[in-house]
């Protein structure tokens, strides 16, 4: 048989495997992270939030809090490669997150998520993110002109998501004021759970309820204002609709970045 | 502590999970196919493609028999659903296909696949298909006017790959004949490697050598004729073009249906 | 000075001007067209369809007729070429299309079109079709397999319209029979307004009331059935709200081919 | 005939027509910019840049100067309502421009340019910029994280161009010093030809060469540095070929604004 006189099998992170590993779509982690936010803190039902929590985690100190969260990301590997190339190392992020607790410590867990790249959805499911591929636009700081958007009060900050041709969400942000105070569900760990779904004959998914480990935290200049939130069920189903705003409260703008290294298993 | 309470956790068959279900990015199978094929049969070095083989599977009877098929499908789940949207249940893929053998079984293994939409790609993962996101155009047969692409004898038909704004993949089938015989490479069962990349300290990958289980094969009218094709290795990594076309065989044109019902696990 | 050496200057049918000619972005005319058609007949409020007719144009035998068309195009020059490029010669396109009548004679008048690629669009502005950029889909027929779409009683085609994220129009058509009638506003001329917009200071724009010249029209099967259709104004103006369906007609389904070959001034 | 019961005609500064001349894809001028730029200085065979001028304008000064320009804009018209739909007032552009004269004053030529959003590519055929639609990345300034990209010595920014699925240009500059001299082919008036070309017998298309009206111009911070820069002819035709890059300069990275007028009539 051919095989035996194989040295070597075709390796890789992820898939595609091939024989130097070179072609894997997914470099190891850790990954290098910069961005612009622009973030909502809003409210939904507590027992809304609830019903999206898997055991282990509840809903902690603040039952009901959340966040509506565009971002405009550069990334790396440990190599720097991609930022040679501006058409893969550059994309577009809207999240929700949810207040949660996991045994007395407040963490996020991340309902819905939508980049608009392959590699970063993919991405997101190795580590538990329910990334789906979504069309993200968000305004970035931008210092000059009338067409401009200055880091000063009164400029406004606006994100959009599309999803199959719905636009499903909308954000704005008018400056009021320079801040010290990170907003405060995007400075906690995020809690997800890992799936890959069944495929053989009655094979139950792989599911591990895992913390996402981050180091290299840097906030840039934090503006807050008032915001704006609008989520709409066109197109959606009704669990993306339970987890509409009842109350909209502080927006955010501010420059962000860090290092995602891998997981740890919770419970 | 408030879990006890609930009657439920968050459910589905992929990310992400939800109270219902309902917003699970993938159904679970079976996925029915129906689509139009532009299929080039060509040579590799074997040694390259087998190079590309896991332990199980052996170059087989045709050291170096590969193909490139482009492909314009539709989709749906049992339920139908998504044929309502025209979005969402259609979408453009190029595959590679090499000759492999398993126990003396013929089998095509895929080592590279682009898809246009990000429902068949997480599909791909999950079935060990190594799906990434491409853009992808191909003729069509349309019988009308000076503009038409008739299945008759002389007419071209043609597909086109991108990959990060290179173009990658061109191929080109001039037809001569009707045939009653189907193309080797799309008539055989695919052998993927399941994987889901470590994430947590020290931990292996899951990885599963696999078989598709299909039904429900049907295919249409099948042309053949002469043709070209192309690689590019721009942009790409040595491993893709290792895989460089040493020899052009002939073309096939065809529409084409299956049902994809899951996977059985070799070795 | 230098220029008086030269022997040609930059030439083209259109911008981009270069010295051979090749790299105008829009080849002359002819252009032949072919495609798949998904069309919905429907009822506007006549007032708001006559504040859309210019001087020239009147409401004509039917106040209030309208469609809406989505279109799958493949195109050529008369060269030819642009086939061999699957990339550049396909296209989706929605249409409006009101019912008028030029000096007794029936024609179709236009106010919104969207189509997915820049050629097309530039090529409308050229006639004066109002064409914008879009995200279009459609069902096309798909003979086999239980995700296809037979050309038979019961099956249903969709088209979806999406502009800037906004999901604008939807049409679905599920087919009761085959017809030889063709559906009315797909068989008369279009009546265009070529505006050519003001840039030098106190410029009146160019502005001529047209009718395209089109040969070599061939229909295939048209199938007619029973139809749905919602027009967004979400993100839209309120001219274009003005002409919301007040009542949904028949539907058709069926391929088109036709020659553009220029227009005639109307007046 | 009805006609004559109407008080208005539709209207707009370019199609669509409307009733009230709100559905104008087409905001009147003024349009305001602000951007950041990567620029590349380069040299093109002398005779090839003569042969994209028309009859008015000269080589100049400095024949066979030329620069390539990638720009990441955000727009707005006086009303500045755009701002607040991220998707519209974004695009990015590639532009080739080259040094030439118009009666003793400096000038530029615009021989290529592409977008990636309709507004701006139908705008540019208003005023005389050939802008077609292509797919456009580049690095902008990210001052945190191992990804950022500081406005320091020794960063890199990248631009990427494909058309059609071809990789049509690449630049790179990495930064070497602060300067305040401005890039001299981003610091002239662009000189164009309007073109609206011939559709009804036997019409000459319209043709007049123009200069842009620009004010308010503001630089941010301009870095230069060493520079590299590739233009393909894959895909292209001749024309486009004969400006490949004789000798690359250095590079520029700005940010830059500016209010667009109008034009003026040259000759």
């Amino acid at each position: 048989m051919d095989t035996v006189h194989r040295a070597t099998e075709p390796v890789g992170y992820s898939l595609p495997l091939s024989p130097s590993g070179l072609s894997s779509m997914i470099t190891p982690p850790p990954w290098h992270f910069t961005g612009d936010v622009v973030m909502v803190d809003y409210r939904v039902d507590p027992a809304a939030a609830e019903r999206f929590l898997p055991p282990g985690l509840s809903l902690g100190a603040d039952p009901g809090a959340a966040a509506a969260v565009f971002a405009d990301w550069q990334w790396c590997s440990d190599s720097g490669a991609e930022l040679a190339e501006p058409a893969r190392c550059q994309f577009g992020e809207f999240l929700i997150f949810l207040a949660c607790e996991y045994r007395g410590a407040p963490m996020a867990r991340c309902p819905y998520a939508w980049v608009d790249q392959p590699v970063p959805m993919a991405r997101g499911w190795i580590q538990g993110m329910p990334k789906q591929l979504g069309v993200v636009h968000q305004t970035r700081p931008r210092p000059l002109g009338r067409a401009g958007a200055a880091l000063t009060s009164g400029t406004r900050f606006d994100g959009v998501l599309s999803v199959f041709g719905h636009r499903t969400a909308r954000a704005g942000v008018t400056l009021t004021e320079r801040t010290e105070v990170r907003p405060a569900l995007h400075d906690v760990p995020l809690a997800h759970t890992r799936l890959f779904p069944g495929w053989l004959p009655g094979e139950k998914p792989l599911a591990d309820l895992v913390a996402s480990e981050v180091t290299d935290v840097e906030f840039g200049e934090i503006w807050t204002g008032e915001a704006t939130l609008e989520l709409s069920a066109e197109g959606m189903d009704q669990d993306f609709a339970s987890l509409a705003p009842v109350e909209v409260g502080a927006g955010h703008v501010f420059s962000y970045a860090e290092t995602l290294r891998g997981g740890r298993l919770l419970d």
